[in-house]
């Protein structure tokens, strides 16, 4: 399966991959979806009449939208029909892309001229806490090894809704929060900026056709709601999130920015690579208990860039199948009691730990919450992240001779504003 | 100050109040803001022309919209253009509305002929845990007298984000959530319909212009980014809560809908009701400092219909100047971070309760976690909600001859789906 676009072989998007995403260019400062394939953009505004199948055809103005949400609202059938006409459109077999240049012309944009913007409206976004292997560690630094795992932890997937208005794309700057925190318990709290900033690693689905308040999605229909995914960074604000969260939860500690990386991978694209479920024991309540394999084999990787300079140096290497719940039972619990969910709406992992030390998804484990030294190169250490360090990350699932990536979720820190 | 409109002496819509709303008619389904008067809605959408000042009238097509979002996003100085228009218009002084038949015919609708709407996209919703009484008393009942409030507590204003989805207008009836809960704590949990179902008597207020992220909204500024207020009822669901809350907070307990009433009562509506703010001891850092009265004298009462019929009997006569913590405290800390706020964003009080037994605000509290009946209505009790139960919030700021209302925040509990 090849496409007449050049993709090289450790390409993120293959014809196998066809990610969407939201950019704009200069001279088109208008928002548009596009699908990445090699180093293009396929403009979906522009070839919108080519999706003549039976589904999409009366459709076609989802492609000329700003946003996926309407894309997303289609549902799993005008999915399925778009990959299809879009593997075609850019196979290289005879074709009304490939054989027309001047379309071509118009329809394919280098990545590198555009500019990325958030993929979809968030509607609500919902943050998780899958890992056991996170949970487990968070739970012994702050509650010792005894009580790690809190009672409800393996009967359901813990979530709490975060902020969407600050979900932002890859690449936005994010400034230092300032915030209450008490770092002697003897002594009233003080006021100033965060001093223990951190990463959290992450992904997260975007849902699609919504379900009226109400009416649950059950894991039967679970694979029809669910469109794709995204790298994602949960920017954390440790000593601020210490002193507020009990016992309502995270709130200022996380709500000051979460990055996304801006390409959608599809189900469809990830399905090669479904793995067997992480063993659930105790088994789980029927209602979350599930047949398919629904666990997916994702490298991931965390890489910082030091305010100092140089390369950005790998901290992290970790992966999506170390998650203990699927997004399907994350889906199938959010909306047991009712809860509506709307097409857009963006539903994150948790940090995503795997058992090892080079595993761990955040500074506070890696730097196990600051009794050991992380190792940025050139000698140089972190505990938390600094004003001008990049945090960058990345994934893909590795096929036979192609990857179907995420591309980059990356955010740079700027120092907290003077107080 | 008197209407040309017929405004009962009891009527919660004087010219003194004016609140906004979203409603559409049997006629034309075209939903669109108007303004309460009496028992009488103005619709905006007829009238936009007549905005005819400085401020507003390049921006006539706020009053065009489906929502207040873009009213809310204009800020202060076109608010109080538009309040000063409106009471002029609809004054009993000659004017174009007064004495056109015509107009008046096609911009006046009766309130009883309408359905009303959410006034406003909620793009986060925000619920605060603000009155000392509520969070004393929830305390005392699961960690004791001793540690009733946590040590956090009144130094900054504990919140989280809740669900904007589930955000309903007042009529619309909500299901009984089914979920999981850990009756027997020496069993394993159990799934099924919520058994301890409950109101929050809460308010809740709407931001007008958004802050961009990063950039704090300060203490200053605070009032330039409040809208208005409404009545809000946060319906929870105690068993779900309780097994599920830790450690990140409260989520599907909450999140099956949260019933707003459908008048936005405005921040200048409410300004002559300003009493003295609670005292804060310990004094709280600068950054939450408040130099004027924000705190609101707003007479709030809960009654509950039962199921078996009969009138709504008062269960509970609270008042918003109860709360510890003021809704630019709020706004300030909730953004002391960066975070950023958009128009039509919602914050809500946490459960408003008092210092007496008649002015707790929840029946968690009511019936002291199920220790005791409460009364409603011919020999019946409740210790919690039934199906065919309906909740019905009320609330006013008394004048001196009039009152600023905020009409019904009403909600009728509907059986769990089979399961
Ligand atoms: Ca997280
Ligand atoms: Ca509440
Ligand atoms: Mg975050
Ligand atoms: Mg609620
Ligand atoms: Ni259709």
């Amino acid at each position: 399966m090849a496409s007449f676009v050049n993709v090289e072989p450790n390409s993120d998007f293959p014809l196998q991959n066809l990610p969407y995403g939201v950019f704009s260019t200069c001279s088109n400062p208008t928002r548009r979806i596009g699908v990445a394939i090699g180093e293009l953009i396929l403009d979906l505004s522009v070839v919108a009449g080519l999706f003549d199948g039976p589904v999409l055809r009366p459709h076609q103005d989802v492609f000329r939208q700003t946003t996926l949400n309407k894309l997303m609202a289609l549902g799993r059938p005008a999915w399925t029909e778009a990959r299809q006409r879009l593997q075609a459109l850019l196979s290289d077999a005879p074709g009304p892309l490939r054989d027309d240049a001047d379309l071509r012309a118009k329809a394919l944009v280098p990545q590198s001229e555009v500019t990325m913007h958030l993929p979809a409206d968030i509607g609500d976004y919902t943050d998780f806490y899958s890992s056991i292997h996170h949970a487990t560690n968070v739970g012994i630094m702050f509650r010792g090894k005894e009580n790690a795992l809190m009672p409800n932890w393996r009967h359901l997937p813990v979530g709490y809704h975060g902020r969407a208005s600050s979900v932002v794309v890859s690449g936005t700057p994010i400034r230092r929060p300032a915030g209450q925190t008490r770092p002697d318990e003897s002594q009233p709290p003080v006021f100033g900026p965060c001093k223990l900033l951190d990463f959290e690693l992450e992904m997260a689905f975007f849902t699609g056709p919504g379900n009226d308040l109400g009416q649950p999605i059950t894991m039967q229909q679970a694979n029809d709601h669910i469109f794709g995914m995204v790298l994602m960074n949960d920017w954390s604000a440790r000593d601020i999130q210490k002193w507020e969260y009990v016992p309502l939860g995270p709130f200022l500690g996380k709500n000051f920015g979460t990055t996304i990386s801006p390409w959608v991978v599809t189900m469809d694209a990830l399905k090669p690579f479904r793995v067997d479920n992480y063993a659930q024991e105790p088994p789980v309540l029927p209602y979350l208990q599930q047949q398919d394999k629904n666990n997916l084999d994702i490298a991931l990787e965390v890489a910082i860039k030091p305010k100092e300079g140089g390369d950005a140096v790998r901290v992290c290497s970790s992966n999506f199948r170390y998650m203990y719940w699927t997004l399907q039972q994350q889906l199938v619990h959010h909306t047991v009691n009712g809860c509506n969910t709307r097409p857009g709406d963006l539903l994150a992992s948790g940090t995503i730990s795997g058992p090892t030390d080079d595993s761990l998804g955040s500074m506070l484990e890696l730097s196990w919450r600051g009794s050991r030294e992380v190792a940025v190169g050139a000698g140089r250490t972190r505990k938390f992240l600094q004003d001008g360090d990049e945090v960058i990350i990345s994934g893909y699932c590795q096929g036979p001779g192609y990857r179907v990536g995420f591309g980059t979720c990356a955010g740079k820190i700027i120092p907290a504003l003077p107080l």
